[in-house]
Formats: structure tokens, C-alpha cells, sequence
């Protein structure tokens, strides 16, 4: 084909920097091949409304396919990529082996237990849809079994609900819990009073929400406290059991525990041979390029550079697809023989919400908290939802939610087969 | 409690007969239990929609708790019953053992491989959300690998998909996978066309729909047929493999098979102590009740209760709906002293959607096929699909669908921490 002319650009992962570069480069003369081990781009900053009954998988997931099936010189691959080769120019995706060109590589991060992947099992992270799904499923779970037994003990353990981290994810999380026990499920049960399920939150930095300016700290904490969320800051989680975990000099006993701690990039990062931080993010240059190999860029949550403010860029959506839009830039400007660019982070706020009507919003010249923080942070994240579809299902799920103070997606669902048989 | 004098009815299964019956009790002066091992009420009728990615599992089911919560003497359990003891009046679910002065039994059916329960791995049957969705991701997933692969035999083989029995399940099936194959897929691969993708559906009725009138059985054939479905009839699968099955005298090599022939009703039934059919039916008495025992009555696809012509009535939503308000009406009777009366199904007539203006619907007096039997489907499922919030949804997501030929759902999920580790 006159395709094979073209000069070979290989994006590695769908994600949010992944995405943006394909987007760019899928119209342009090139030969794009898109690499992921889902068939989806997945809406991230929403998957904890997924793990809290409030939306369904489709709704915050994108095919890949579609997103970029009008363009005819791109090529999708539904495959995990486990290294690649810079020197043979080659990215290995089990038997699959990709030549490329030029590379973009955005292949994320994932939970990181700090040395305990025994964890993982006992308090699972929120990364994927499968994660979120299992995550929703303890959660309910926890209250029907609350519902069944008469050991108070037991009860109190199954209604107490432990979110390790209070970055953005474990406040939403934490928040959304708490909503879920007070107002969705208040009415359904006859032995429980799911409005005394206790949510509790553990920060090891003293205040919830580090990356965010004091006032906004203060105001998160305030408001989490409103929805009666237990805060514990200045401590770590130790001895994770199914009974429970330690927290500082406490043991808190509790079936349900989600992890928002500590993230580790992803490990095809190492397969590259350059210098990787310690949580295994390649160290950049200032155009994205690794050393000694220009046709190379790393992106996204897979990429340590270092910002204005002499610290790593975040790991944020923003972030990633500014990236992502500038490393096809890149490689459209080396395909015509000028140097890659260096990239600058435009930095236009953060927000996190912690439920309805609450949320925290900085930007910059402006700090929003509460009613105005939350509208804000809805219209942004309604904004930023890729595809129309999407974007009217949910808005019209939290409108629903909104006024009838009811969740759409309080299924328990278990894995294909697990029903039980008959006693044999 | 007050509510320890008042007569205690127990509903197991929260399908169409059981809701039925525990809604029109739940207000009542009982004391209401309902058990069922899901936590919602499943739409099962559209279930073939989310096995072919056009709706998410949230959008058919609803929590059976947020059904019934209105009325304070309703106790839902999550749990499953493997066993009922008539004479002690208990109904055994695992470790649980509930207390009954009347019962009504609406466990259902389950698939059945005509003794070849190795089968079912091969080729799942749709009836639950997890058969749904393990079927969708096995039909996404196999346009993904024939995308990978180049042997022509083995990717012919990915793209050939069989649906064993054409009932309603098996035409719907078989409509909606070309579809997706000819429409929503189309433009969405590089090295392989879609729309080439073979559906066969096989049955062993000399024609498709076999409960349907003479005249709508020739249409939904005609039909299919203009969809591309393939369609052997006469003939029984035999020799399922990984690699394919064998029909009369052929071997189809096929990756995907789906089945949609036979049911099998709940192992509860036999527990009873009185006489089941060949499929483990309970032959109920006229008035729904059981030899000997007024206060236990059987409902629904566990129930065999001879109709008009002779024949026992169709294991079909209808049936159950009207036997579960009858059951519920026996017990408010009974509990005055009077008789349980007798049940009489109103036929108000059936109907099988195809595909895109394609079905067929036998209203007796009025047999239709094509668009007005399609429109008059849509009425019908978006009727009574429980829920506001979920008829709105799926409204949406059709509409969507239609003028967009979009799939919204198409999303290939695996189980929670099946995703694969760096290679050791």
C-alpha cells in the first residue's frame, strides 16, 4: 500500500496523552498505529462514580476505534505492550512485534502498595473500569451483608468504610461513599441504618488534597467533614487485613477498604534504557524526548519533567494531553527536518469534588469552594467527555441523581459463571 | 414488632412473577420477605442488547430495595436459596433459614446443554448480566483477533459467529450480531471487513420462532435473511469445540457460539417433594398452588401449569406477571379464609424483534412484521421497563443508536485483576 511510505508513528496507550496525539496525527501523512490493551479511551476523572453506583463502564468509555475511525491511515491494535527496543526501533506487544519511526509512549501508571502487593487484594485501587466494578461491588456488598448478620461487631466492620489516601481520588471517594450511605440507601434496609455507616479517610500529609492551596485544604476537610467523613491526617495504613487495617496506633476494623495512596508509572518505561525516577517514571528532556533518541517521546503519567516550580509535573489529565498534543507536533516538525520543541505546561487550575454541592476549584487568580466549585467542576468534566452520547447520558444521570437523590448503577455483578450450583 | 403477628410471605426470586407478586403484597398487612441472589430485578427481555453492546447492564436492572422500599413491612435479602422444606415451612439459603405461613416460588430457569453441561463454557447462554456481558466481550473480542491475525482460516473462523436455537433469544441474537457486523463496525478495522462477518443460526424446528404463527415464522426467516443471517434449520449442533461445532453433517469452524436452545428449570423446584416434568418444572395445581400444600404456590418458568390448548404455558414474561399478582391475590384470599381461585393466562399475544425496523408481533387478531411490529416492540419494552430513570436511558441510547447506526456500549471488560502483570 502507498501507506507503507509513510513515515511509521507508533502512540502507545489511549489514555489522555495517548489520545490527544493520535487525534493530532490521525489525519496527517503518516502511518499511525494506536496501541492499547483496552478497546476504550476511559474517562478517568469519573471512574469513581462508576465504583459508586452513580454512572455505568459505557459511560465514561470511549471505543478507540470510533473516536479515530474516520481516518484512513490509522490502525488500532488491541494489544499490552510489554517493552521496546530503541535500538531496533521495535515495540513488543507479546507475539505482536510494531516497527516505528517515531514513538509516543503513554503508558500510565498503576497502584503502587508501597512494597505490599499482597494489598491489592485486600484494598484494590481505582484505575480501570474492572476495578471500579469490583470496588462498587464491595461497597454494596458491605451493606447487604451488614443487612443479614446480628454480630455487632461484624456489622460495625462491614459498615465502616476506609479510603487510604486523600488526594483527589480518596476525597471523591470518600465523599461519594458517604452520599451513597446517607441519602441513596437510607430508605432500603430494615436492620441497618445505613446513614451510620462510618467513612473514613487516611492522609499521611497533614491535610487533605497536598497539591492544593491551603484555603482550599481547609475547605475540603470542612466540607468532607460536613458529609461525616472521618478524617485522619499525619498517619500511615499498616497490617491491611480482611478484619481490617492499623492506622497509627489503632487498629479499625472494616470490611471495605480502598486504596488512593501511591501510584507506580507503568513498566514498559524501564524496557527504554534511559535513566527512570523512583517511582519508575522515565526522565524526560524539556521536549519529551529521551536521550540520544529524538524519534522517542514519553508522555503522561509515564513521564517525570520537571515543572516551573522544580517539581514534576503532576499527574494530571491536563498535563498529559498538552503533552500529547505537543509530541505529535514534535514529530510532525521532525518529519520535515526541524528539531522537537520544548514543551511548556500550561497550568489552568485543578479541582476535586467531594459530593453534591461540594467541591474545591483552583484557579489560580480564583479559589472556588462549594456550590459555585461544583458547578464549575461540571461543566468542565461534562466538557471534556469525549463523545456526544456520553456527554447526554450522563448529564442526564446526575440530573436524575441530582433531584431524586438516587444512584442508576447499584448493581453487584460477579464474575462470568460464579453463580453457585446446586448443593452437589 | 408489631409486624412479628402479621402473617409472614416469603417471595423467592425477584424476576417478573416474583416482583410482581411481592409488589402487590409489600403494602399489604403481611409481613413481606423477598430473596433473591442478585440485588436487582433483571429486564431480561432486553438482556440480547447488552450482549451486543447497544445498552449497559445498569440500564436494564433495577435494585429490587429501591422497587419495594416504600413500604416498611418488605424485607429484601440478598441470598440463594437452595432449598425449601414444605413440612417445617423453611426456606434454606446457605446459612439462612426464613420462616414462612405462605410462599410463592419464582426461581426460574436456567440454560440447559441436554447433558452436556461442558457445553455451557463454549457457548454461553444470556441470562444473566454476566452471560451478557462475557458474551459481548467474546463477540468484540473476535473482530479484534481476526484485526491481528493473517492466517485466512483462523480469521474466517473469528468472524463466524453461531447462535444455536431460534427462538426469540436466538433470532434476536443472530439479528443484532450482523448488525453490529454490517453497521457498527464497518469502518472501525483496517485489515479486515466487518460486514463480511458469518452468522448462522441453527435450529431444530423446521423454521425459526416455532411458537409463531405460520406466517410470521416465513417473515422473521425472510428477514434475517436480509441481514445476512444464515439459517439451517431441521438440524441439531453437535461436536462443540474451541475450533467450532458440527451441524447435520458439517463442521462450521467458528470462535464464538452463543446459545439460545434449551432451559432447564431451578434445582429449588425438586425440593418441593412433589412431582416436576422432564425439565424440573413443578406441575402445579390450577390455582397455582402444590399437591397437599395451599400455602406454597410455584410461578413462572418454574412452573408447569397446562393452558387452553392443551400445552403448558410458555416459560414467557407475560405468564409470570399474571401468576404473580394471581399468587399474591390466592394469599391476601387465603389469609380471610377463602380459597385460592383459579389461574387463567390472558394471552394478549408475542412478539421478536430482528433487528433495525425488523420484527415481528402476533397480536392474534393482527399479525405484523417489519416497522409497524418494531415500533410497536419499542412501545411495549420502554412500557414496562422498570423505572423512569431507566426508560429514559435506553430511549436515548435507541434513538442514538438509530440515526447513528452507534453502538454505545462496546466495551471488552475482563474480571477484576485479570489484567496481565510485567513479564517475571
Amino acid at each position: 500500500m502507498a501507506e507503507e511510505k509513510l513515515p511509521r508513528v507508533v502512540v502507545v496507550g489511549g489514555g489522555f496523552g495517548g489520545l490527544e496525539a493520535a487525534k493530532k496525527l490521525a489525519c496527517e501523512n503518516v502511518h499511525l498505529t494506536v496501541i492499547d490493551r483496552t478497546n476504550y479511551h476511559l474517562f478517568q476523572p469519573l471512574l469513581y462514580q462508576v465504583a459508586t453506583a452513580a454512572l455505568s463502564p459505557a459511560d465514561i468509555a470511549a471505543p478507540i476505534r470510533a473516536i479515530l475511525h474516520k481516518c484512513k491511515n490509522v490502525e488500532v491494535i488491541l494489544a499490552e505492550v510489554q517493552s521496546v527496543d530503541v535500538n531496533t526501533r521495535l515495540v513488543h506487544a507479546g507475539d505482536l512485534d510494531v516497527q516505528y519511526d517515531y514513538l509516543i509512549l503513554a503508558t500510565g501508571a498503576r497502584h503502587s502498595y508501597f512494597g505490599h502487593p499482597e494489598w491489592e487484594r485486600l484494598a484494590p485501587g481505582l484505575k480501570s473500569l474492572e476495578d471500579a466494578v469490583e470496588i462498587r461491588r464491595r461497597i454494596l456488598m458491605a451493606f447487604e451483608y451488614a443487612e443479614k448478620i446480628s454480630d455487632p461487631a461484624a456489622r460495625a466492620a462491614a459498615m465502616t468504610f476506609v479510603i487510604i489516601g486523600a488526594g483527589p481520588t480518596g476525597v471523591e471517594m470518600a465523599g461519594a461513599i458517604a452520599e451513597i450511605a446517607r441519602h441513596t440507601l437510607a430508605r432500603d434496609f430494615r436492620h441497618i441504618d445505613p446513614s451510620s455507616a462510618r467513612v473514613v479517610l487516611i492522609e499521611g500529609e497533614p491535610q487533605v488534597l497536598a497539591a492544593f492551596p491551603e484555603d482550599l485544604r481547609t475547605s475540603a476537610m470542612k466540607q468532607l467533614q460536613d458529609l461525616g467523613v472521618e478524617i485522619r491526617t499525619g498517619v500511615h495504613a499498616t497490617d491491611l487485613t480482611e478484619a481490617g487495617l492499623r492506622v497509627g496506633d489503632e487498629f479499625i476494623p472494616c470490611r471495605v477498604k480502598i486504596w488512593a495512596a501511591g501510584n507506580n508509572a507503568s513498566f514498559v518505561g524501564k524496557s527504554l534504557g534511559v535513566p527512570v525516577d523512583r517511582v519508575g517514571r522515565v526522565l524526560v528532556q524539556d521536549d519529551l524526548t529521551i536521550p540520544g533518541h529524538p524519534e522517542v517521546q514519553v508522555i503522561g503519567d509515564l513521564a517525570n519533567l520537571t515543572g516551573k516550580d522544580g517539581k514534576p509535573l503532576p499527574g494530571v489529565s491536563p498535563v498529559a494531553m498538552q503533552q500529547g498534543r505537543h509530541a505529535a507536533r514534535n514529530i510532525l516538525n521532525m518529519i520535515e527536518g526541524r528539531k522537537p520543541q520544548r514543551f511548556w505546561y500550561f497550568d489552568k487550575g485543578s479541582m476535586a469534588t467531594i459530593g453534591r454541592n461540594k467541591a474545591v476549584a483552583d484557579l489560580h487568580m480564583l479559589h472556588l469552594s462549594g456550590l459555585p466549585a461544583w458547578v464549575a467542576w461540571l461543566f468542565v468534566h461534562i466538557l471534556f467527555l469525549v463523545g456526544f452520547r456520553n456527554r447526554v447520558v450522563v448529564l442526564f444521570q446526575w440530573a436524575w441523581a441530582y433531584f431524586t437523590f438516587n444512584k442508576g448503577a447499584r448493581l453487584i455483578t460477579r464474575n462470568f459463571q460464579a453463580e453457585t450450583r446446586p448443593p452437589a
